[in-house]
Parts: structure tokens; sequence; C-alpha cells
């Protein structure tokens, strides 16, 4: 017998709709018009006006003749308009391309032709990049310039529309675009390619709206929190935030500039609850001057990715009133999808068990159906022993897409019915799972796998190291050595015989490295440690 | 040219799957095992057992031959079974049919009927009348009996399976059934039916799923919240919430009476943050002995439905430590779908004001895509001057499928690409809608319709009246005129014309009742009244 509950109950639009993150901004619009939506500076914007706006943008962009699976690229540091643009340019049916500020020029027009851009929308700062980069391209995108106040440097004259003339062109009743389908693409964001050529990964509506949800319900973010923007937007969408605070009736807090002193103002002029980063941003904070230092009376949660943080950070965190809970995710996964899902009764560990605790990446986000560590041969689970390494993978509402015009890799991530995240792990009794390294940073010595995370926390330990990355190094016997590169504190004088005794002390006899350089370690603009610089580097040394 | 978005980037396993809450459960417990899901009494369960005696159930529903598409109907109070059955039976693939406990047998009985129920789990208390029920109906679905050890009646021998012995044939490790598309059927509720047959109202998965974290979204309920079960489960599957607490890792507080004493018990005992009731439940809270009363630490939420909460009771509970929130919704929406979304400046105003804002119904949830107040003639939207009546219309992901075995119904409710409510009501400038009333609370006097929720108001706001109820009455001149049940507060002496003079200082001529009865106001099990029951009361006055 067919089932009953499947006749004369079909779809129809008074029971289904897409599902967009688009509709929060028009909730919050018509229900809190006053409330403020955006702070930056001495700008106060209320959620009327950002609504209005964002119309606008897709009204204008609409009279240029963009729509429906075009791509609008911008290059932009955390402004109101790059908040604009998560909502104005998907609004207009087109997808936005979010760039990167801290790329070359090359990467950046091959992205913009990949991705056959139509327009690009570039702060002040970045015209000199951006220029450089359509030099090099094939596409010949309309150039808009956002002149942002609060760019107190050079501004560089380009034959370009201003962002506000072109936003005056915009119908503010603007009928904007839902998607046809939830599965339409709201975004493409380029993968930093360390390996071979960038990839596009392709984020649909369902899943921004699904995981800006997750973002609020894994974090218990309240009606009305306020976020400082220390995570730059171009990285995954902000994390789906810059929508989150949208279904929250929250207030952003914009900040072109990661410093010391601005974060610690706005986190008490403007009352911020919460706010995101790698842990350089809470060293960068906890290391400032006391006299930049400000006194809070809130509680502020800061979400924290990109490295586990270390045990006395931590602490100091703490100390100064800070809840801070580590997430994990990729690009691929609209950001975070993996939370460190605090127990109430680890707080009651010893500090060291606390910091172990903490450093573990967690447990599927809300909105994530799947997570595992599985062989990628067998695509078996290993065993939860917290040893056993094994891929990190993900399956669920919450994966992208696919990669924009790359149906090989497309094809080869999705292998088997789970998103290959290339992150190595291992699986504790209780479900968490830990990273231990990408694929490629794992050293192979006299045939035994070294993981370079191993190494960076035995010198983490070390009182007098303030950061350190290990790579792999050639090595004449055993095939590759680790190599650490460390950052030492201010006022610590160590010399590399310390460290390899204090290695001694805490390692395996093979996982010592062969050399250890003190140096300072370059980063990307989300404070990853760019491994691929010091791996060339390493090549060049001999233990 | 096509749209490149939509080329080699297809739905597939690792990034597409149906949303569920069920998954809600699996998550809870993988990640919190021992955290207290369910209290009754003095049984604490934990997540852990709670998932495993759901996969039990849906195991022995699977091996009685349920699955996808069959209906298991349920007359239970709020008992951990009724919490169990909310995930255990859509998890065999089949139809969860929630039975209001307050029905007679003949109602019943054309609900299992028409619903094709093959199984039905009854809580002792329920089981006479549901044998009453079962001498009536054509089916004949297996019985299982739940001995709740919390029910102290009597218990009526019958030829039933115990529900005890039933879970105990199932696995633990049962694979439940994922729905096949999130458009499946998870539950089947039927509505009170005062005019004509009761109808069925078909959820799916996905509404259930969104309805669920909307709950907890739109209330900033955070991790770890203590709700307790003061709403009827079997009334719109108690709102989503039996879901929305898995999402959250709270924690369920059962209670098969709503009574003061075990209410301000479990508040002070078990830490409860968030109950939800009808008005009557506040005035039943606050008219308690002080004797039965507790102090509180915690600051309580309570969300009422159902009639707007009176300016003296949100006085009390204000004072008494409680923040009210103003919900409203119908078995169509999933439960709640409007909520009275409180502006912080509101709260600045004086206390009349405060409760004229209160009492309207308010703006969408965050699930819900639309809203609005529309002609149903001309399906255009009524001014927003907050006196124009139209009837209030849904749209949007938490509406429901349809009703079951009724097309004509379906069609007739969704006609236009909307959900007509039946209610009538106004929207304000602000957006905000507030009912006036059904259209058959609709009074038409000479020619003039009048709200008998208007003549409500102006009774409750006498300081004597506890509650009231007005309902149209036979009229030979005018055709109709007010009638108006009362009921008065204990020790309170007014008589019927010092109510009329009361009414005609403050409502218009027409609009004063014709007559005013003393009486005990029949209410359904979910606090609201039975007009129906009035009216036929009514009937047979003169004026």
């Amino acid at each position: 017998m067919e089932n009953p509950y499947n006749s004369g109950l079909e779809r129809n639009p008074a029971n289904h709709q897409p599902l967009t993150p688009l509709n929060f901004l028009a909730r919050a619009a018509e229900v809190f018009p006053d409330h403020v939506a955006i702070v930056h500076g001495a700008l106060r914007r209320s959620y009327a006006d950002f609504y209005v706006r964002s119309r606008q943008l897709a009204s204008a962009l609409a009279q240029t003749g963009i729509g429906r699976g075009d791509t609008v690229s911008v290059l932009m540091p955390n402004t109101p308009a790059m908040l604009e643009c998560h909502y104005g340019v998907p609004m207009s049916g087109a997808v936005l391309h979010s760039i990167n500020t801290r790329l070359d020029a090359a990467i950046i027009a091959f992205q913009l032709d990949h991705a056959m851009s139509k327009v690009v929308i570039v702060d002040s700062e970045f015209m000199p990049l951006m220029q450089e980069a359509l030099a090099l391209t094939k596409v010949s995108p309309v150039v808009i310039l956002y002149d942002d106040p609060e760019w107190n440097g050079a501004r560089m004259i380009v034959d370009a529309t201003d962002y506000e003339a072109f936003l005056g062109l915009g119908d503010p009743d603007f009928d904007w675009l839902m998607p046809e389908d939830e599965w339409d693409a709201i975004s493409i964001n380029y993968t930093s390619g360390t390996t071979g050529d960038p990839k596009g990964v392709v984020s649909h509506h369902r899943g921004a709206y699904l995981l800006a949800q997750g973002n609020a319900l894994t974090t218990s973010m309240a009606k009305h929190a306020v976020y400082l923007w220390t995570l730059p937007m171009f990285h995954c969408n902000g994390w789906c935030f810059p929508w989150t605070l949208s279904a929250i009736i929250g207030t952003h807090v914009c900040l072109r500039q990661v410093r010391a002193e601005p974060i610690w103002n706005a986190l008490a002029d403007e009352g911020v609850t919460h706010l995101c980063g790698a842990p350089i941003v809470m060293s960068l904070m906890i290391s400032a001057p006391e006299t930049e230092k400000r006194d809070l009376e809130q509680t502020v949660q800061f979400f924290t990715a990109a490295a586990p943080p270390p045990e006395s950070l931590l602490a100091d965190m703490t100390e100064a009133g800070f809840e801070v809970t580590h997430l994990y995710g990729l690009t691929e996964t609209y950001g975070p999808a993996v939370v460190n899902d605090w127990h109430a009764s680890w707080s009651d560990l010893p500090r060291g068990e606390q910091a172990a605790l903490k450093a573990r990446q967690g447990v599927r986000y809300l909105p994530l159906e799947g997570l595992d560590v599985l062989d990628p041969e067998t695509m078996q689970p290993v065993p939860r022993d917290g040893k056993t390494m094994g891929e990190v993978m993900f399956r669920g509402n919450v994966v992208m897409k696919g990669y924009f015009r790359n149906p090989e890799a497309t094809q080869k991530a999705f292998a088997g019915g789970w998103f290959h995240s290339g992150d190595l792990g291992v699986r504790y009794p209780d479900g968490y799972i830990q990273l231990k390294d990408r694929s490629k940073d794992i050293i192979i010595s006299g045939g035994e796998n070294i993981s370079s995370i191993e190494v960076e926390e035995a010198l983490y330990r070390h009182s007098s190291v303030a950061a350190t990355a290990v790579v792999a190094m050639p090595h004449d016997r055993w095939g590759e050595t680790p190599c650490a590169f460390v950052e030492l504190k201010p006022g610590h004088d160590v010399d590399e015989a310390d460290l390899r005794a204090w290695c001694r002390e805490h390692l395996a006899p093979y996982k010592v490295p062969g050399r250890i350089v003190f140096t300072s370690i370059p980063r990307t603009s989300t404070g990853k440690i760019q491994k691929f610089a010091l791996r060339e580097h390493a090549r060049d040394l001999v233990a």
C-alpha cells in the first residue's frame, strides 16, 4: 500500500520556501528597525538602514546586468560594505566571492578568471593590489571603489564607480531575488592553495542558513549579542557570522585592523559579548601593555580555531574574564562545523588537564549530521582510542556544494559518501576528535610517522617558547627529520642545545628535531602558520 | 548561458541529508551521554538511556510490523514514555498521533479510525477511556499499556502488552530509519473540532527540525536549560519542545498534573529555567497559598499562549521573578510561530502600556517566512493601523503538510498561497499583529460587528473579574447581542447590574452584554475556553 501520508500533502507556496539566511535580515529590519546593526568608528547603522542599503546594492547590481549565477568579487577588510555585500550580492541572485586581502596579485587574478567575475568591489586600501591583479586577468569586471572613512592611508586615483554612488542608483524597495532553490549557490571562497591551484568552494543558501543558526545554538548566543569582527570576513564568509547576527538581532562591531588597543576599546565601549579568531588574536590581547587594556563588565565569549589554544594562554584568558571555546572546520564546511563542547564537570579538573581537553577539536555542530575519523583506504572508523590516526571526514547539510568548475576534485573530495578533509586525527573513547596533522605535515623518519603537532606541543610546554612550527627536513640517513622553527618570549634567553635537551626529555628520541631555528614565523592573515614557506626554508638546512 | 553554479555540484550523501529533529537526540546521547535528559519523580534518566530506549521502542515497533506511513497513537500525560514516543515512533518510520486526554471516547474513536491507527500506547490512567473508544472503532490496533510508577490511581486489568516488556523486545542498537525525505510525515495531531469533524494536521520532519530550533533561537534558550512540562505534550507535540531540548542538551522535568505545589517544587528543586502554558497556569502559580510557593534563585522564562496575559497577572509574575513571553500559533504551524518579540525600551513604559504591548501576538518566528493580516476576499494586506480587521495568514516552512485524507480542507486552507488561520486580527504600524477574534466569535448586532475579545477585555479590567468569556446570544431586535460568562475572584461580591454599569462606562452602548452570567467557565485541557459550550448555553438565554 502506498504511504497515505504522501498523498494530497504536496509542497506549495504556503508551506514550503527555500531556506536562505537573507531572510534573517528582512525579519530583523521588520521587527527591530531601529536596533543598531553595525558600528564602525563613529558610524551607527540601524537594521532598517542595513536592509535598505543591501537592497539598493542588489538593485544596482541588477541594473548593471548582474543576475543568477554571476560572480561578484569583493576585496575588503571588515567594513560595513563587506557586511552589505553578504546580503546585497546574493539578493541580486549573484554569488559572493570574497578575496583574502593578504594574497598576491597573481593568485587574485587566477581567482577572478576562474570565477568569471563580472564585478569587483574594492576597498581603497587594496585598490593598488586589485589593479595589479586586473592587469593579469582575462576577465574585465566592472570596478567599484569603496572609500571607507575609517581608512587613513593613501587613495589611488582609478577609473572606478564610487560604492556610495553605485548604491544610490539602487531602489531601496527592490524586490530582491529569493533563491529558486535552497541548493542555489550563495558564495564561492577559494582555498589557500598551498598545494596546487586554489579550489573554489561553492556554498549554498541551505547550508548558510543552517550553519548561521548552528553558530548561535552551539555557542548559546542570545538575542542582541554584540559581535566584534576580529575574524576576517573573507575567511569562509566570516564563518557565517554575518548571517548569524541578523538571526539574533545582534550588533556587528567592524574593525579594519586586528590590533590590541581598538579591540580592548571595542570590548569596553561597545559592550562586545562575542568575538572569534586564531589563538594569535588572544595572545595579542593578553600581551598588550596594561595601559591599553580595559576593565570589562561583561563576560566575553572568544571562539578560537586554526590551532589549539595553549594552556598558559587559556589560563590568562580565563583570568581576564573570557570564556574560550575551541571550534574547528574548513572552508568546505562553511566555517566551524566542530565544537569542543565543554562539559561542566571538566571545569573542576587541574589546569593542565583542562587545557588538554580544550585542545581537542571536539564533536559535530548541531547542523552537521556526521563527523568521524576514518581510514581513508577502507572507509572504516578508526578505534576510539585517542591514538590511531585516520582522516577526519564530514557529512551533512553544512558541507559544500562542491568545487567550482572542478568535477574531478569534487568527486575526489566526496569519495565514499564523506567529505575528505585532508586533516589527520584521532578519536577518543568519548567521541571527541583531535587533529594530529595535515597529511602533508606528517614527518616520516626511518619509516616511522612523526606528528609535527606532537613535537610542537612538547616545545610549547617550554616556558620560553612563544610560538613554534615543525616541518620535515631532509635527512641523509632517515629520509626526513623534524625541523623546528621557534619564536621566543621577550626577554627569554635559551639556545638550540637547551631546547633539544628539553625535547629529549619529552619526546621519543627519533622525534627530537634535527634542527631548531630561532626566527619570526610567517603566518597567513587568519593566523595559520605558513608551513609551506617553512618547508622550503627547511629544504635548505642540514640536520 | 546556463548557470555555471548548477553544474557538477549536485546533492550527494556527503553534502545532503534530510533534516530531522531525531538527529538532535542522537547527537545529545553521543556528546553528553551522562547528562540528565529526563526527571520524573525520583527518576533521573540520562541522554544515553533516553536514546537507547527510543531506539528500543522503534525496534520493537518494527518487529510488530510497523513501518513508514503507519500511525502509532498515544494517550498519555507528560511522562518519560511520552517523550520516548516523540523519538521512538518516528524512528520506526511511523507517524506519531498524540491524543488529547480530555477528549471523549467518541472523538478518540473517530481519530483512531481516521488515522488508521495500528498501535495505541496508553497510560494506566486513561486505559478506561481508551477501552471505551476502542469499543467504537473499526480499527483494531495493538494495545500497549504504560504503567507509570508516578500514577497513584486505579489500574484497569486489560489484555495489553506492558510498555516496559515491549521495549525489552527492542534492539538497543537498532539502526533507526531516517526519513527518506525531510518532507515525510513525523506526526499527526487532530484539531479540537469545535466545528465539524476533527481535522488531522500532518507535520513533517523539516518543519519539526526548524521549529524546534526556532524555539531555542527565538527565546534565547541556552545550553542545558531545564524545562518543566506544564504544557501538555499532546498539544502540537508540546510545541516541538520535546525536540528543542535535545538540540540544546537540556533537561525535561515531567509532570502528570498541572497543580501549583509540584510546579513550585520543581522550579525550586530542579532549577527549572523555562516552562510554557496558558495564562491559567500562571494564575494557578500566583494564586497558590504562600506555603506552597518557593524561593527561586534563577530567573524563570514563562512562554504563554492561547490568550493574552492580563495586566495584573503580568505584574504579579514579574514581581515573583518570572519573565513572560507571549507566543501564538496553531496546530497547523507546529505550535508557536509568532512571538511578542520584546523591545528593551518597552520595559521603561508604564505598567498598563507594557501590558497592552504584551497582549499583542507579535511577529513571525525566525523559521516562519511570512506572517500577515490579509483581507481573505482580496488577499491584500490590511492597512497597518491597528484597527482594520483581516484574517491572520502564515506562509513558510513551519506550516503543516496539510490535513490528512482531506484534500478539500487542505486546498481551502492553502488558498492563494497562504495558510488561512481562521483567526481575525489587526496589524499595527510597527508590524506586530494582534488577534481580535475567531471569525465565528464575532458578534453581529444590528449590522455592527462586535469583537467578543474587546468586551472580555473591558470586563477583565474590573478588579473583581477573575475570568470571562463573551459569546453571541440571540436577540429579537438586533439579531445578536453579547452574553458574558464571568468567574469572580474569591471573596469579591458584585452583581450583574454592577458589571453592566462598568461595561457602559467602558464600551460603546451596543457592545454592552445583554446578559452577564456568573458561572464556572468550561476550558479545554490546554486552558482554552470552550466557547462552543457557552454558545449553546447562551442560545437558551434571553437578553
